[in-house]
């Protein structure tokens, strides 16, 4: 027995009903969709539409359906088209009537779209928590590992001596911007749409401020077809787990990498590795390349929705039922992305000799055209003696410290004793001393700004 | 405690062991998993690994946990890390050690592949069946609804008349490709990998081609790194589910379009639509909106999948694990899709009148072109000669057939009074005799090649 | 001859030359390599590593290359591996050694990264502003269609009537919401990477709050690996672009309908219509289909770069490369899609009369079930009565103001005479007064909050 | 002048010409252009609606167009809309009148679509060829490469001993099914749609397999609704084509690892190689890491054609015409990247003593496990021993291969001194001769296998 078959003939076919059914998803609804009934009573009531009594009545029954759902009881049935149908049912059963006339004024068209902004919400300030939770860590880890130097890449090939919490912190402000886009999705989420009826706007003239005010919303949708039609929060939403998921799986790849026995930059601590069927020695980063990996789920969740909306006509469609699956995976699955990682950088360890030994002495050769440029030769010209240099060692297999001042001086007039100062980790760290730059200065400066973005 | 932990100090942190766990997923895999397990016990008995006894013991335990599974007993536990490993622990349960040798000269990498060869094989064979099903109902379309001429519209402008049997045929003909497609998305994926091991081929020299026979692969991969490090089976079949959801998601849009009041062309069956929650009067379209927008859900599985497998490097990574749920979602929403289709298809019905009412006589504007290209004009001049025609009607706001002949012929002297013949839509249409056309014959020659098709 | 070869036995492959070279499109980013070259040359200057002399020189031989660029004068040649090496050998064609010393303390990695968010800035200014003048013509639009009351669809049936500038300002009110996705991509742009140097910051402390107030960037990179790294930017670009691509093809996926024979609510204006090579009589709305179609476009280029982008390793690869291409076709293209879709709803003309003539008495049909639920009866059973009465008006073919009091009745005693005055379109709509309702007076509250924001 | 404006009062707006205007992308197709409009003249003057003599010029003039492109001349204005109407304007300009009868009977619909087809069938031979040749040179490696035994790698930690060669091979395969899906992807685009006029069916009975014929299209489509509306051969080459790139990309991913001086398993060439303009020691694997990030582009490409195409109703919308720009560029980029990945592992030097030298002890880890396994430990109780066995090397800091005999014993009383032959890299190489294992033999086997395929 549907709600809204009073002007069919028939029933509708049991496959129908399958595939029309969204219950199996939109359950995740349950609270907000009680909440938002709470708030629909309250604002009938106020318009007389329904008694105080029945108001109350509704809203401890629904009260009682929420405590029963958080009990773990089976509220739900196969014949459940939706969760507000499940709700709506269920409140009949435990109220009567008055459960009947709490539809008034009210189409799925708006109620939907408010449980989902109200769900939208709340999970986003999660995914924030956890953004700031891995900051935190990132945070810890810059201050432990201070005085590690590292060799930083482009290319995957050496590039200039680093600190490794120059590198944690470049992660820290990647995620302050995810940060800031959260805020904004959650902005575009927060808009009542409730009181926008099917399209045109309710029936009844419900005070929607209060309603507002009521579920916490700080803006209310100013035009009831935009209200209903709406789904740019969806895919803004999707376009920020995209944005999140793709800029932790650029990490996670470092760390696979330097995980590896090659590289031996890092160990992941045994509880967030797990090893072979078949190869008893084996301990791998399963952990890292799952988070690597589910990009590709929140890039593909963003594109699901977005080819489905795209196209899709106004007011309102049932192409737009797909848009909760997408979301409710993405906001699930970036959450455990984002607690995961956090364990995984928070526990692994860094294996500093390893770091240390692997400081190829090519790391200064910028070092040396910045030398050569100081006494006055052209950075192009620079550049080019330096690359003879460098093609000079790979020819006879020695290292660039190790030249002597005549052999560099070979090379070019310009290069006098003091050359040889440049071959020091410790200065080549400390020259990178422009705002931004990895010298231990700058990177207590900016654990500085740090500490004070967490702690906001 | 995990199978493969004998390395490590520590066990998985406890939100780790829920990250890694496929078993929601990948437990879809069992019957596969149990057939491929005994079939590695019988290559594994063939070179003695196993006694006949133990093999015996194996594949008897391994059919009575298949069993317990039909039968709907609750057979896993949340400490099961996935199918392979499920499975594994109840088979100890119940026959003790033989068990522990099953996975000898096995891994899990070359396990899971060929069990999910193994379910894409079946699964696209249903899909075949379900395409089949449409054709058959779309051909007995052509067949009841032969004789019905209806506005051929491009640009959702009225273009030319054609026989809505040839539109229904035009869905036949894209389908039989998408078997095409299917067929060979099923040879991608019918190729035995088992006896790969974890990358470099089994240990144990294995009778692979013994294997392939029993599991019903008529291939058998011929590098060991390729067998466990593909997806491109995966890839391909998402593409099949992705072309096959879009092609169906043109002829939803149209559906959806004729059900309008303003073309009602057709009307869905009543069971197969549903209504509104707060409109009494509505009956909507949404078995076809549903299909219409799931084919954003086929694109997003395919981009999502291959935005995962983008840049994975070999043999294995866990990123990899992402390769299932993308594909069981496809695989069953397309079946359901195909399925629910069929019966719209099926059950709806024609509104011949509108149909035939709603026929402009600018359809046979083309006609007019080519009566006076045949009479020696040029087709350029023709084409403008009748667009001036046209624009005479709609400032007259008359019909182009009821102009008289000295009215046609103020235009070109070329019009002599069987213009007036034109302005029928049986000869208009049996002018397309062309092969292909939209002609009666035509499309009964089309009729008799999808029957052989059919029952082929 | 490369700028970076000193290093290299043998050069680069033609082939490899031509795979490289990005000069083919990024060519684009002359004017901000010029803007960003001079601001460095200034930096430099104010640590004495230029003269006041060579700054100047340097300066002026840019602004001779941009005047030649803007004056057409043929400039790259194919040699030239990227714009950057482009501008700089024409430098030293102009200027000599100067030119040499320009690139001192800079890497391409910082340099291009910095062109690249001064376009953006750029063009997002320009797109912001394609948006006000599309909201301007929707405004105009509601202005003059003031009256006009039209059937709202949902499911692309008839649900409510609505008045047709209710509907253009929900296009109004989302466009501000894109408004506010494009203030948030500027301000994801607007933070100066340069100084940031290869990865590690320049080696040459320039001041760089300096630089940022030269070029108008609001922030400073506060670690200079992330400076290098983070392409969040032009992910979030992309995603903009692709969120206004998805909202426009929705409305022109309506006034696609609306322009068909069988609505004939709108005509498109013959300046943004194109006819039929083969069909005399055909007035296609391409311009509208163009901008749905492109919406794939949007969202193709965002998927583009997100799995391009997804885990690629730090700081840079060329692989980052590929990240101008998806966003100059987006912002130029979403540039053109907004400029001819505000002058195709400027320009098309309403068929008032074709519009009215459509309303179908079922669009009454909730005000009939909410006036029973006024009289009491719980909205469930309203509805029910409501789904009744609109079954019998089916089978009997009678519209819904056409049954007498007495067959009212016979479904509900709560039916009175004045059932009757729900049969007028004007109190239909005026009903809708809640907030954001259709009602004229709601509709006026919304014109001059539109009003106010396009004057901000 | 448009060749459609015969019904139109207005003329285009210049901005919608330039929006609508398709001759920046779609000149690609002239050649099948012209090769579709002679056969297109042949088959009128078949049916005699051109004299033999009309046919002549028309073939004749069509041919002398050709050439001046070929030739390098100037052929476009601005003023053309598309290819189709600027080779109509230079046919009129050259033969005049008959030029103006070639259109007869046919529609820009079929006509686009007959060209692309034929654009396609040409582009994907290509493809194949670079395939082959990529294999080529895989097999080439593996024959030159014989004998070096390197690390194989699954998580990027090392898993069992594999030969080099068997890595190039697993490539080989994997192409040789990207050549399969080639195959299809031509079959799918060698149907003729000309014929097919605007959507149904040309108004002139054509020989259509005498067209076919001329044209080299072995299918002709049954039905010209079909023929004019199906793009389905546009995304199954899309999808082709982000295999192949996807797959290449995994491949690159390695070998861009295998460059770094971590591992220093190879070294590209220098004419595959960039360097940086910062740092002088840099030298870059660009040309694989463009190769992995343009996996993103024709990823991308297929997703923004699917999203455009998803919904479109039948028969023609100008969305459509969205088709040509992603498959051009997925097909000259495809081909690109493949002409540069057969170069840069040509001519790739492989250093045999730095992958000599990773080879890590635990490589053997398996091959003890099965030695207990054979000695009849069940595999699990054997793969638990060995697991503890790598423990206690880990924390004593020794390999595998210098335990002692006795020490062996403490962890299972069934090792013997045989034990130690386990530990050759050669033995272990050659326990995997099960089919499609690393072995010698195998690899020669493949080998063959392989050079039956290219010779093919």
């Amino acid at each position: 027995m549907k709600m809204w078959d009073g002007r069919f003939i028939k029933g509708c076919d049991r496959l129908m009903e399958e595939f029309n059914n969204s219950l199996s998803f939109d359950k995740a609804l349950i609270e907000q969709d009680i909440a938002g009934s709470i708030a629909w009573a309250h604002a009938l009531q106020r318009i007389k539409v329904l008694s105080v009594k029945e108001s109350k009545a509704i809203a401890a029954g629904l009260g009682r359906i929420l405590k029963d759902y958080r009990d773990g009881k089976v509220l739900f049935q196969s014949s459940d088209e939706d969760i507000h149908m499940a709700v709506e049912r269920l409140l009949t059963q435990k109220i009567g009537t008055a459960a009947q006339k709490l539809h008034t004024g009210r189409s799925r068209n708006d109620q939907v779209v408010t449980d989902f902004r109200l769900y939208i919400k709340k999970a986003l300030a999660g995914i924030t928590g956890r953004l700031t939770a891995l900051q935190k860590v990132l945070l810890r880890r810059a201050e432990a590992d201070a005085g590690i130097i590292i060799a930083g890449y482009t290319h995957l090939q050496q590039a200039q001596p680093i600190l490794l919490a120059h590198y944690w912190l470049s992660f820290f402000f990647l995620l302050e911007r995810e940060k800031e886009r959260c805020s904004q999705a959650i902005a575009c989420a927060d808009m009542l749409p409730l009181g926008s009826g099917a399209l045109a706007g309710s029936g009844f003239t419900v005070d929607r401020a209060k309603i507002a005010a009521e579920l916490g919303f700080s803006k209310i949708s100013e035009n009831s077809i935009d209200g209903v039609a709406a789904r740019d929060f969806v895919s803004q939403t999707l376009a920020l787990c995209s944005s999140i998921g793709i800029s932790v799986s650029r990490y996670a790849e470092d760390l696979i990498i330097w995980s590896s026995k090659e590289f031996s930059f890092i160990e992941l601590d045994d509880a967030w590795s797990t090893g072979s069927s078949m190869m008893p020695q084996k301990k791998n980063p399963d952990s890292l390349e799952l988070i690597r990996g589910k990009a590709g789920r929140f890039i593909g969740n963003y594109t699901r929705f977005a080819a489905t909306l795209k196209g899709v006509g106004l007011t309102y469609y049932k192409d737009l039922q797909e848009d909760k699956e997408p979301l409710f995976d993405s906001l699930s699955q970036i959450d455990l992305v984002l607690a995961v990682l956090t364990e995984v950088i928070k526990s692994l360890s860094v294996n500093k000799e390893a770091v240390r030994n692997d400081l190829d002495s090519f790391l200064w050769a910028t070092d040396v055209a910045d030398y050569l440029t100081r006494k006055g030769l052209p950075f192009r010209a620079a550049h080019k003696v330096v690359g003879k240099i460098v093609g000079h060692c790979i020819a006879h297999n020695v290292t660039l410290d190790s030249l002597s001042v005549p052999t560099f001086q070979t090379f070019s007039d310009l290069f006098a004793p003091d050359v040889k100062k440049l071959f020091s980790w410790d200065t080549a760290i400390q020259r990178r001393a422009v705002l931004g730059g990895t010298s231990p200065d700058n990177v207590k400066r900016q654990i500085r700004a740090a500490e004070k973005i967490v702690k906001a």
